[in-house]
């Protein structure tokens, strides 16, 4: 299935109208489920889903090693009624019996939580500490990332509609790119190739992501141990007050040649 | 609680750094009850509370008119152990026992849907059929909508970081604004705020967003019986294929003076 596809627009210009076929970003759920439980439906853009759903279970707490799966594959149903229809799924069969309680998301039904209680519930799950990363940032290189990453997003030139996770090397090297109508489920995509790739956690690298930073992206770094989280526009306060509690360096409004600081600066040399 | 708030920040522009407050869109989870019962959490910018509650209850199917409101309040619980520490929740009573099943959304449990069941579930939910809707719509009034929109959207100057949706007449005049750093938010706090003024279904209105249209905006508009919903930036795939379905009117990348019509072209008075 392809992550961009094309339907008939009619474009209106200065009083004239075109029609014609107009690239757009494919959006469709992806069940995920774990050792046979349905554990979440996700509005995704097809293409690495088991990356999705890995780096989505890392960023729940509930996989922190690729030793941890036994098996992660992707199925078909195809609908009684309608063969066209399809429904995807990722099957997860892990090694022990592990517990899945979506928590930090538009619709979970946490109780009563507030800003405090994501905060604590973030710094109770994460497996590596971020105090512990010593490593640090050049601003130079920093500033090239947004660039670099919208450069390697061909599916962005296409659309206009995807948004895009890099993780860089300090040295502003990109080495793994995904795309998604969700900013979330791209950063997911991302710790799920790390994960399967044995990167985990991610100490000494930086994760770019276009758009917005929200708490659930910032969630999300520290969850995979990535010590630097960079977007190209606004963090919200949760955003800075979790990065914060969590040691993370978080870095916004990264365009046109300068960017905020808004935690951890001293990863990227700058006096706070 | 304001809906924007102050954190520290370094600022790097040339090699130059400069420290100061900078203004955010605030993040704080809210938990909507519904006779007695936490049917969602979900992460918003304080303000219009209810109005949200109300809006997503809507957008769920589960309410139609606000004679089925008895009460909707906002309630605060102060944490045992950190006074400071405040849960926000609204509290719905409803005139009989409704059904809150929670769906079209990131990670709701709904299992092993599909596009097409989505459409499906849309059709079946909705109190208003769009095809009754015969109200027209002037290009010239809709290419006004995202100015006025900004212009109106005071928090937005302010942090950057607010997603706005509005309510327009047929004339481009805006009657309600509301900001969130959830898109899907800022809409249902205008579906809130239609449902208390008994305005539901909001037909011959105009729905203009910011950024991009999602599924899940497609079907809050349809659910509010709204005909036309725009969006500044891309439309997925799914939001084009659910708005054709739905007899929906839905409008892209409506900036600079064009715009995108993806279906419903007849209320704009262009030939499909």
């Amino acid at each position: 299935m392809a992550s961009v596809e094309r339907r008939r627009v009619l474009r209106w210009r200065d009083g004239a109208v075109d029609a014609g076929p107009d690239s757009l970003a494919v959006e469709e759920p992806l069940e995920i489920e774990v050792d046979g439980i349905s554990v979440s439906t996700t509005m995704r853009t097809p293409g690495h889903d088991i990356e999705l759903a890995l780096g989505w279970l890392v960023a729940e707490g509930s996989l922190a090693s690729i030793d941890d799966v036994l098996e992660a594959k992707e199925c078909f149903e195809h609908d009684a009624e309608d063969p066209e229809q399809v429904r995807r799924i990722v099957q997860v069969t892990t090694r022990g019996p592990i517990t899945v309680e979506p928590r930090l998301h538009a619709t979970s039904s946490a109780c009563g939580v507030c800003g405090a209680d994501l905060i604590a519930m973030t710094q109770r799950t994460r497996h590596w500490p971020l105090s512990e990363d010593t490593a640090s940032f050049d601003v130079a290189a920093v500033l090239t990332q947004p660039e670099t990453l919208l450069a390697a997003q061909r599916g962005f030139a296409a659309s206009g509609g995807l948004h895009a996770a890099g993780l860089f090397t300090p040295a502003g090297e990109l080495i793994c790119l995904r795309e998604d109508v969700g900013r979330h489920n791209a950063v997911d995509k991302v710790v799920g190739w790390a994960l399967q790739e044995r990167r985990l956690p991610l100490r000494g690298h930086a994760l770019q992501v276009s758009g917005r930073a929200s708490a659930e992206l910032v969630h999300k770094a520290v969850m995979a141990g990535v010590p630097l989280l960079a977007a190209v526009s606004a963090p919200s306060t949760l955003a800075v007050d979790l990065a914060r509690e969590s040691g993370l360096t978080l870095v916004g409004f990264l365009r046109e040649g300068s960017l905020n600081v808004y935690a951890g600066a001293e990863r990227l040399g700058l006096a706070e």
